[in-house]
């Protein structure tokens, strides 16, 4: 029952961004073991820490099919990354797919656990998030969170919009479906129109004391 | 009873680090959430790599005020960051007094979890050091536990005086502040007076068989 | 019972790696403290993530036995590493002795704690890798795990042979040897032969459609 709730979601997660993650190694020119090291390592990442965190199993170590699923994955991008004319193109409409589907995944997991609404927010972007950090980290790229992007606060929002409707009593499709669609359209309007937050920036007020 | 013991080390503690990283993210002229995830990492990673190796649970995931609490001190540091004219001096005098906050609380949580004493220091060591290590990363400065400055070992100088003076029966309040006081003295030292640990040299003895 | 299993694969293999953390601490002239971290991360971090994963206690947390042999080992390399002529082709020798230990000894591990065969597996290569890749990380060095070198399949070659042998009824020490050696041959062949895995190339086929 437990694990029903989560596997779907979880399953198109893992799967997007182990193709995400070979989808680098193949940028990086590495062989097979690259590709099955970062594809695995983004595909359950975020769900490894969530998991961590929450004190429950992590989900792989009682599921291997997680594991072989994301050596396959990364075998077959092995063999046809070459095909699309831009893979980075797809690459970031993967991760921002797989954004949407773990912060909604890491969030319902969290409030499975007990977890408290703040705490399942943050579940939510650290699922999401992780895999893609790690992913950067690896393979040497800066970490698109801390970039100007809108990336971690898509996954916030679309996280708090599923906690806030399942809190209201809203049936659980319709709260999944809106929070994945929330991250969606917000990281997709920040790649479309370069939307960006506010940054930080030196002011130059002298002391007149 | 066993949470009270700990709670206000934790908190100053949390609270001092989560500025010493939206400084951090000042510095590098981030965005909103980068203030937020640089302030939240480095106030609560320590303290969660502690739970997670120490098996009991991860503070913030049982308290979700603590994330509240990194959040809104990361947006003020936001807002008012311009206002102190040298940055860089206080983050550095912050840092010191999180990393003596956090070596005592550390060591107190593992013994009172039932750790040894060597475990304990070693806790103590790795709640101060490891939020400013992954802002370090984060950030994409050079780690200062591994520069030549004196920071890991004043943070296991503290941790182990508390660690010893508590075996030997002190009173709570006079080991926690007197491994407070050495932790924060031998960093103060080290910076005012630019003290370095003996370095590896490489020697050119030749062999002669 | 549990414990004696693994115990001898253990503390070998947390020496080595500790004795080729502290040698790359050499190599950067760090001080003491350097030493001492560089050493024991990398001495215990494969087994710590190994155990993290698996949900059992950390092992160091409770032997606290393990973290005073990897300080001691860091200090006594602070003291001999220059006598060697050639540090760097020891580090390498080592790091082959230590990601054959811990294969087997983290497949193993995982097995005694109730995991399935690709758990173990990646268990293995989890533990006997990831030390290494802390190591590289903090020391500021591209990860060997990544590199073109064949050295995490080295790993799983190793941590499979034992896998299967163990199912298939082979006794145990027969099984562990069998696997350290498969893991030991295949990474000294590639060092010394230049054997690498097929490598990603992208293919100029344009689209023709």
């Amino acid at each position: 029952m437990f694990e029903t709730a989560t596997t779907t979601l979880d399953w198109l997660g893992v799967i997007v961004f182990t193709v995400a993650g070979a989808l680098v190694a193949s940028r990086k020119e590495m062989d097979f073991v690259g590709f099955a090291v970062l594809g695995t390592v983004t595909g359950v990442g975020g769900g490894t820490l969530r998991d961590l965190l929450l004190g429950v199993p992590v989900f792989w170590t009682q599921q291997p099919a997680y594991l072989l699923a994301c050596m396959l994955v990364s075998c077959a991008v092995f063999f046809v990354a070459h095909i699309p004319q831009s893979r980075y193109r797809h690459l970031v409409r993967l991760d921002a797919v797989g954004l949407a589907l773990f912060a909604v995944a890491g969030a319902e997991k969290a409030l499975e656990a007990g977890a408290s609404a703040l705490v399942a927010i943050v579940m939510g972007v650290v699922t999401a998030a992780f895999g893609g950090l790690l992913r950067d980290l690896l393979g040497g790229d800066r970490p698109t969170i801390l970039s100007r992007e809108i990336y971690a606060s898509a996954a916030g929002a679309g996280a708090a919009t599923f906690v806030v409707l399942t809190i209201l009593g809203s049936p659980r499709e319709l709260a999944l479906g809106t929070g994945f669609t929330v991250t969606l359209l917000v990281r997709a309007a920040s790649l479309r129109f370069g939307w960006t937050l506010p940054r930080y920036r030196p002011r130059g007020i002298p002391y007149t004391e």
